[in-house]
């Protein structure tokens, strides 16, 4: 069961407002207070993940134990958890736009407990994936035509993260994933051959080019750089003439001058014949390794881009937050230095022809002429509003997320100190923020 | 099941050893190329989540299915893998233990098959906790008597990951987890009571105090900058007094100059004879942070550690590697530019008094006198050598951590440009290298 899937002063402030029979509807807000150094945007991304950790929210026989035997839970406090589940409604971007800071992500009304002790779930998930989606989408952005795989499982923050990273690139735009357990969750495309071992595990490079395109004779990807580059190219062009390879073939680049030796194995392609052989290259690529070969000329046909994406490696986590914003009617705001925030339950408004930028107004507010609303209604009642469909929902992710790299002003888009686009603050928020400030007297 | 918790390419090559009858053994060595950035060890991490993957590792029926109808694996092959399971033997360094660049964290011994399989899943583990655990104990150091507290669960990659960074941070010397899913799983201290939400939940702040000091009277910590830090230590200790209190309480600041606010929290409590209360700091920490508070003599008692920890944000990773040293009787190798590697079964030789430092050797060879061989057996044919153990396994390695940070010449230890310990290769696995080098023909 997932209930302890939480820190703790979740589950203490829940069991006081359960004891204490406060159970007004709450409205959370998540959003990120400021992006990362280089990033002129954020890929939404995880909501679905997030709506599946809400929708499974409870906590089982033993999870109570532990709470009563370990925490110090007493017995109403534990008759209030047992039976809850997230009955709450959600709002949120979908996944696959493009969003900047101070935006809400996701909105979560629910009695107050349900929707605190959901907080650490929903904020890590949604944190996690479109930390990722955004790193993908500059690798994107970077390779131009070329074709990305998704190569980061061994070095993602554990096994399940893998999928994450998959999920979240291929929204972003990645073709593949070398992650087979993702491939199959999200039906995205597996993609792999051969590691240096594999040429090691035979006498010789020729011997393993052999056995493994007798083995995989459609579309083999011949690794080359265990021991020489060039000879590897040239023992991969003996093979596929020595087996009468005629469909696709590729050889991979995974060390050294990249852009150098793309252009000696192209030649050496050319030379056999092989003019139609793809090249693929990896090893500690992001976006600006990619960038560089592509404005170098390199002749790449796809990235496998692993490690630096899959852990967005110049950012690994955002300044992302859940902030209550309202309880019944009443609206609230905290003031911290650096931390303060607006009341009210949100929404964000988008100019779709990109000529002004966003506005953050309050939900309820009728959109200005032309503004596209951002949040949609996902979740009602804890109950999802779309039936679950992992592979249709990374589909339609991807789509959108296409379009809105291509709506990005140029500042934003950029890889190389990117300009993000400041959202404004709508008139009706701004007076009910000063509102709030002055009954509580600060 | 976790069959397909692997990239593509390991059931590709899988498949076609198996399908040629390639059963010999072969051992992987796993290691870092390189340490990163600002890291002068490592602490080794993740062997027991290894070697819990590694038990566990098996195809079930679905994924099989998979296997065929997507991948396109055939009969022979498909049947190979319906029986596999992990049977053999690894060697590792203890959890906890301080490592460094090029030295075997874990080395796996199997049918080759079996050995290539695991290896994403490995790799990944022990790179995730490697990297957390040395991130965590270098906030350790930073952080001197103070006690230090997971707080990253919200922003680790995933839900999983967090109960990762609890289990690594435990091990560096983290006393306690937001994490109650971790702290159940691994024995460690829950902690946490309450966030800016339950004080904004409440007509006043004072109220908020009240309220829970009454639900959880034994040892509440006041969060008191939601509004105005300075007040909100006084409306704690007036909420302190007003219950009758006597037992320990503490107040949490987590934004502003924590410096300053924690000497005026300090002159407030102890102008009101709350001379024991503690106070503790979060909010973005980390090493350089915490090192900080700490030169500046800030009163603080304990540091809750987040995201800068649970994502190792200055170096989310590590440049680590599971390769092929040997196949049956032959040692093997690779040359790919700045990627090398060493044959052979390996044993690092450590100098217990740290006057010189760790020798890389064969497994074999007999250690120099007084020297320490950090590998030792743990698993045979598949089976752990020791009963898993979570909560004794963390309890072990991080005493093993303690001694070994205090083992750390000062020059590898300190915070800001750390010199690491550079092993040296013994006479006879230079020799080998030479050898295996020279049969190549390179």
């Amino acid at each position: 069961m997932t209930g302890l899937r939480t820190d703790l002063y979740e589950l203490r402030m829940a069991a006081s407002y359960l004891r204490r029979g406060m159970v007004e509807p709450a409205t959370f807000s998540l959003f990120v207070r400021r992006l990362p150094h280089r990033r002129g945007f954020l890929v939404a991304a995880g909501l679905a993940e997030a709506l599946a950790f809400l929708e499974s929210f409870a906590f089982d026989h033993d999870e109570l134990g532990y709470l009563r035997d370990v925490v110090g839970l007493d017995d109403p406090a534990l008759a209030a958890l047992a039976g809850l589940r997230f009955t709450g409604d959600v709002w949120a971007v979908p996944e696959g736009r493009a969003v900047f800071a101070d935006e809400p992500l996701l909105e979560v009304t629910a009695p107050i407990a349900e929707a605190q002790l959901v907080e650490t779930g929903v904020l890590n998930l949604v944190t996690f994936h479109t930390t990722v989606a955004t790193k993908a989408a500059r690798c994107r952005i970077a390779a131009g035509d070329a074709q990305l795989i998704d190569f980061a499982f061994r070095r993602t923050h554990g096994i399940e993260a893998g999928a994450g990273v998959a999920r979240a690139s291929a929204i972003a735009g990645f073709a593949a994933t070398s992650d087979v357990e993702a491939a199959r969750r999200y039906g995205l495309t597996p993609s792999g051959t051969m590691a240096h071992s594999y040429v090691e595990a035979f006498p010789d490079e020729r011997a393993a080019f052999r056995a493994f395109a007798a083995d995989f004779p459609v579309n083999p990807i011949f690794l080359v750089d265990t021991y020489d580059t060039p000879e590897g190219v040239r023992a991969a062009v003996d093979v596929v003439a020595e087996l009468g390879l005629t469909g696709p073939v590729a050889v991979r680049l995974d060390s050294g001058d990249l852009a150098a030796l793309a252009r000696q194995s192209r030649a050496i392609l050319d030379g056999a014949g092989l003019t139609r052989a793809k090249i693929v290259a990896s090893g500690s690529l992001d976006e600006d390794v990619i960038a560089g070969l592509v404005a170098q000329g390199a002749p790449i046909d796809g990235y496998g881009v692993g490690t630096r994406m899959g852990v967005s490696y110049d950012a690994p986590s955002l300044d992302s937050a859940y902030k209550l914003v309202s309880v019944g009617d009443r609206p609230v705001l905290k003031l911290s230095p650096g931390k303060a925030t607006l009341p009210g339950p949100k929404q964000v408004f988008r100019d779709p022809a990109g000529a002004s930028g966003d506005v953050i107004g309050l939900r309820d507010e009728p959109p200005s002429a032309g503004r596209e609303p951002l949040l949609v209604p996902v979740m009602r009642g804890g109950r999802l509003l779309a039936v679950a469909d992992p592979a249709g929902e990374v589909r339609a992710a991807r789509d959108r997320c296409r379009a809105d790299l291509g709506w990005l002003p140029d500042a934003a888009r950029r890889l190389t100190d990117p300009v993000p686009l400041v959202a404004t603050v709508s008139p009706a928020l701004a007076a009910l923020h000063d509102r709030v400030r002055a009954r509580l007297g600060y």
